[in-house]
Parts: structure tokens; sequence; C-alpha cells
């Protein structure tokens, strides 16, 4: 096995940090809303607002701008020889609704901080160095569109779906700039890529609970999204007996505890999010005749993934006949599990080391972008610490002097990979 | 007690068949969906032309076409005495999404179908005839509306509040030429009126059980609407704990199984219906942090129906609690129990003998406008069998034979209220 041992040119490079501050508090405003929370869905003006501001840091650094047909945004720092391979540092700058301010912009933040430090340090390397915004990571529209796109994994017509939200994520391409028919364009060869590597708030306690600074992801959790109707009999919500009714929301209410349940009991190494329930014809006055559980499956083995499911369909039919109702159980996205680079984790530990940074390695339950560049060139990934794991919401926080710690890791990480032995694929 | 026992002029009096089936299958094809259902809510474009299309059957017929402030539509049949009071006959035209055809139009065509009867018989009555379509009965806007309007039983302010959607409402009733501002001016005199009388299909078996072909009813169940909020935290579906979540829809989920449980056990004379639930920010990938259930209880009795309302009140703070959740729960509408005049049913009484109906008294565990109406002038109110009970819903059918037989039976009862003693008010 070949290690990156070689030592980093400028052991004592650090970061700057007012700079970076600065950059973090620019970018906090954007999407800001009254009650502290981050709004910028991907491609709503408040998403294309960050990437603007993000572009003019680019150029004001003095780096290249460069986007690509999916809308991925870059700052590319290019090497003396043309040749060379691309190590890309990854993340995003759009959130969920009511978000906080961590999730995403900090790895952008923190990589164009990286680039920045590289650049006036005058390190000449030999890789091309690429910070990347990934569109669309948290899914407004299609969960980790942009790496997908990069990567060449979107599915097959996964935009000429005229069944669902389609036409209207089209449109939004479209009105972001983005011509939907060109998003295969975006595909780039993963020979001219030595490596992704991301820095992402934890999002979770366990870096916390074990007092560490950086979590050294190992492996990303396996996700599948369903979509469970229940069919049942509309009725006149006064003159129905209560014992003789068909009723799809006492069927996915039953679901919905006892998946919960299920998960909790048969699958602790599993997490369920039922997210959305949505229920027709939604009157006061009529017994629901459909109701639609929206919920997402996670593990960190794609054997037990697969178990859940079983058991989670078994579940659906029992509740179904419970109440004497029709189901649909269907699988509406699967993200395999992610296993990480071996040398991309040991460079992350020789940073951590240079750095006197502690850390523990951990799997990620969160889906990241790294998640699919991982199946498609070699991947790594660090964590910093999320106060009390609050995440997706306006509550998230990490600690300033986490952040300088984990940026300073990033950017030895980096260092190591790209003046080190490139890294091998690894996946299965 | 005074009885009408005067016999009618004309006992041998029935209706024209050919012409009522014809005007029942010209309303069914106003708001006919592509799977058979009707679609006529309140104001909508299709019940404004329900109600041209029936204002030109009672210009045709010859009656008077009179609306008021609130949209009621009438055909007034007057008789000689212009101090004379009025007996209303009325019923609805407008409908729940994706209805059954019978609910309320059946009630306007039989009404209408007995004034052309009346009038071709040339019977000198001492009373004014007018036949009343109420705007809103199905509460696409405000349960009832139309006949509250009437009766002045419209809450102060009911059409200001900004909270919820009236000003919606008010821009719909404007757009149907209803000036929202005028409504207090559709309120009539109860010295102005006789009475009130509605037929209507039973949405329930209790007929089809007993084998009978009218229902008479006693009482008319008493309804309270609520909304009951819960209120956890998002996060992130991926990272936090499963054990230590704060999941809003867990909560309400469980109190909508629990809450049926809680009715059927403990009040079974008692209905309940949790029409819909929303969640927010109904992410998959986000911790739901509010579930709201929109429900609605019905007793035949209001001491019953106030002890639900606490028992309901305290099993939600119990799921509440059993989730770490915070909660509202809210009363959000309240239609008391009303009787139905003695006097009255002993008319309908009369009429099924004479049309050789076999008939049952009951409660109606559906409201209509005569729970309005007779809390203001003395109510009646009578039921033709629902086939299997289904209503609010296309399948909803009742056998013409049976429309027939219901229609005499009204006919008949007109008669009896409009040439006996006129009934005294009893309501409570």
């Amino acid at each position: 096995m070949e290690l990156n041992t070689q030592p980093t040119l400028m052991p004592n490079l650090i970061i700057n940090n007012t700079r970076m501050q600065d950059d973090f508090e620019q970018i906090s405003r954007i999407g800001l809303k009254p009650n502290g929370g981050i709004c910028r869905p991907a491609l709503s003006k408040e998403d294309l607002e960050a990437r603007a501001w993000f572009a003019d840091q680019i150029e004001e650094a003095g780096f290249l701008v460069k986007d690509d047909d999916a809308g991925n945004l870059s700052a590319v720092l290019r090497c003396d020889n043309p040749e060379a391979r691309t190590l890309l540092i990854g993340s995003h700058l759009d959130t969920v609704q009511n978000a906080g301010r961590y999730d995403g912009a900090l790895g952008m933040i923190s990589a164009l901080e990286c680039l920045r430090t590289i650049q006036e340090s005058r390190i000449r390397l030999p890789v091309h160095l690429e910070v990347i915004d990934f569109t669309d990571d948290e899914g407004t529209w299609m969960p980790m569109f942009g790496s997908m796109s990069l990567a060449g994994q979107l599915p097959e017509g996964a935009l000429k779906d005229t069944n669902g939200d389609k036409s209207t994520f089209r449109a939004a391409l479209t009105r972001a700039g983005i011509n939907p028919d060109h998003i295969h364009r975006a595909k780039r060869h993963p020979k001219s890529l030595m490596g992704y590597i991301e820095l992402h708030v934890e999002q979770g306690i366990r870096l916390e609970q074990a007092n560490r600074q950086i979590g050294i992801v190992e492996r990303i959790v396996g996700r599948k999204s369903y979509r469970v109707v229940f069919h049942g009999q509309a009725g006149h919500a006064g003159t129905a007996s209560m014992m003789e009714r068909r009723d799809a929301l006492q069927g996915a209410a039953l679901f919905i505890i006892q998946a919960h349940d299920l998960v909790r009991q048969e699958f602790p190494e599993g997490v369920l999010n039922c997210g959305n329930l949505q229920v027709k014809p939604g009157a006061m006055t009529i017994i629901p005749n459909e109701a639609t559980v929206i919920m997402e499956a996670r593990h960190v083995n794609e054997e037990d993934l697969a178990a859940m499911e079983l058991a989670l369909g078994g579940l659906a039919q029992t509740c179904a006949e419970n109440w004497r109702l029709g189901f649909d159980f269907s699988c509406t996205n699967h993200i395999p599990v992610a296993l990480m680079n071996p040398q991309i984790i040991h460079g992350i530990e020789q940073a951590c080391n240079e750095v006197g940074a502690s850390y523990i390695h951990l799997s990620s339950y969160a889906s990241h972008n790294a998640q699919v560049m991982s199946h498609f060139v070699p991947g790594g990934m660090l964590f910093i610490p999320s106060v009390n794991g609050v995440s997706h919401n306006p509550e998230e926080f990490s600690r300033w002097e986490d952040v300088i710690t984990g940026t300073n890791v990033l950017l030895h990480s980096i260092l190591h990979l790209a003046l080190g032995t490139p890294p091998h694929p690894t996946q299965p």
C-alpha cells in the first residue's frame, strides 16, 4: 500500500481567519429570514444570489471562474502542467427551507480560503485545484443533482419524466440559465480527476460526545426514498359508521407510528424519517380516501437497507389490511452506501496530526456530494463538530475555533493529496 | 297540542315524475367530472352555472325569482294574501369536491317539482311557498353560510377575520356578485316565516337496514370543528438520533389513531373524522416540526359533545407529551344540536300515511340547513334511502322509486303545513 508520507512543503501554513470569517458573514446574509433561518433552495433567487456572490470572490482572488452544463460553479487554481489532473474540493451553497448557516456554505467558504492560502504561499503543486459548488445538493428538485451530473450518474430521462414535478424543475433550470437538454455535457472523465475532498459540519453529536475536533468519514450512509400511498373510500364524515370506514388517513397514521417502532427495534443502526403526509380530499367533512406518506430510510450497510425496505413494505401491507385499504409502496430514489478512499483517509489523519487536531473515524448518516463523487473518483470527507447536533434548523451552530481547526486540516489534507502519491480508486 | 289534522284538498295529488327526472338529469351534468363525480363547490363557476340553470327553471315555471344579499336563490309562489307568512322549502345546489349527484341537488329538484305540482293543481293556499337554494351548505368557505345569514346567525366579523382564508372568501363572494359588506341584509324576520322543511338523502344505512322509505328527522347532530397543532423541532433526517427526536408528525399520527379509538370506545353515539393533516416543512430530509390535524366531532347530545371535546383535548396533551411536543387544541366552529318541530314531524307522518310510505324516526348525523333554520323558525326534515349509505362520493346513489315516494311525501307535507294550524316554535 502506498501512502502519502511525503511531508508538506510548509507544515506551518495556516489559513487567514479574518478573511474567512468575513466571507462567512457575507454568505450568511444571503437568504436570511427574519427568524434567523437561511432559505436558499436550489435555483431560487437566493441561491443564484449566493452563486453570483461566490463568483465575485473567485474573480477577486484571481482564480478562474468556471461553470458547467449542470450549473456547478467552480474556482480553479491551475498548476503549470496543462496535462495535470484536478483535485476537486467541494460542497454546496444551496440550503433546505429554513436552514442554518453552516450546512454546505461552510464547506465552500473553507475550501475557497484554502485555495487563497495555497495561492499566496506560492507552493507549486503538480495538480490543478478546483473548488466546486454542486447544484441542488439538498434535493429541492433532485438530491445531489450537480455531482450526479458531473459523475455521469444522472438516471436516463431523469429530467424527462412527466410524472411528478420535472416540468417545473426544467423551468427552474432554464430560468437559471441552465439548458435541461445539455445537462449530460457536465460529465467529466474520471481520469481527468485525481480525487474529491469535502469539509462539512457533522450534523450529529458523535464528535461532541467523543470530545474530538475532526471526524474522518469512512463511509456514507445509503439512502432510499419511498412513497407509500394508502387508498380508502371517501365518505360523509357524519353518517358513515366509524366501524365500517375505509379511512386512508388511519392506515397512514398507523404506518407512521409502527414504521418508526420497527426501525428503532429491529434496525438500531438504521434511520427513518416520515417527512410528509398528504391527505385527499383533505376536507374536514369527508373521510380521507387517499393518504401518501413520503419517507426516507438510511443505513450504513446496503444489506440492512434492503432488509429495512422489505420489513417496511410488509408493514405497509399489514397497516392497509387493518383498515381494508389498498396501498402502493414504491422506492423513488436510491443512493447506495459509499466507502471513502483509504489513502485520502490517511492523508486527513496526517493533516490532523500536523495541525494538532484530535479526531475519530465515523460513518456519515447524512448524504453528501462525497457520496456520489466517491463512486466516480477516490473520495474523502471530514467533519467538524455541530453543537447539540442540530442541523436543517436556524439553530444550527459550530464553534468558530472548530471551524478554523477544520479548515486548517482541510488545507493540509489538500496539500498531502496534491503532493503525495495519487490515491487509487477503491470503491467496490 | 294542536295538530294539522285537516285533510289536504287533493289527497291523490302526485308529482310529475318525467319532468322531475329530466330536471335531475340536467342538474347532474353541471360540474360533472370524467370519473362521474360532481364538483360544484360554493361560488365556483360550476355552482354559479347550476344557479343560473335553476333560475331559468323558476322563470319557465312562472314563479318569482328572488335572490338575497347572501346569494340565496329562491322560487316564490305567492298566495293571494300579501300579509301571509312564507313556508320555506330548502336545500342546496353546491357540492363538496368529487361529490355524488343526490346530496343537495335532489332536495332542490324535488322542492321545485312540488311547487310546480301545487301551482298546476290550482290549490289556493293561505301562505306563500318559497323554494330556496342556500349558499355554501357544504362549507367550501363557511358551512351553511346562506342559512346562517338568513337566520341572522353569522358570527360578528365572520367575514372580517384576516386569520385564515376570509379574504379569498370575500373575493369569491364579490366575483359571484355578492357584496360581503351587505350580507347582514339577508336576515329575515322569523315572524314573516311559517317554518322550514327539507328533503335530503339519508347518507347512511339506517333506512336500508330498517327497510323503510322515509326517515323523519327528530334531531340533527351537533358539530364541533377542531384544529390540533403539534409543535416539534426540525432537524436533519439522517443525523438526529431517532430516540431524541421531537417529531411533530409522530405526535399527530398517534393522536389520529388514539382519537378514533377513544370515540369508538367511549362515545358510541359520537362520530369523529380527522379529515386532513398538514405537515411542515414537509420535506423527506427534514424532521417535521409542525403537524396540524383538522378534525370534526359530532354527537346527538350537546353534553356528550362537550365531554368528547374534553377527552380529545386531554388526549392531544398526552400524545404531545409522549413525543415532548408543544400543542394547541382549538375549536374553530360549533353548530349545536337542533330539534325538529313536533307539529312538522306530525305533518310529515300524516303525509307518509297518505302517500302510503313506510317510515321511521331518526337522528341526522349530517348537518343540514334545517339545523340552522330550526333554531330560527319551526323546522322539519325528511330523508330518503341512500344505497349502502355512500355519500360525498361519486358512487352516491338513491333508487328513483324512493325519490318519487320522497317527493310525494314532501308535497303532502307542504300541503299539510300550509293548510293546517301553523306550528309553534319549540326549540329550547
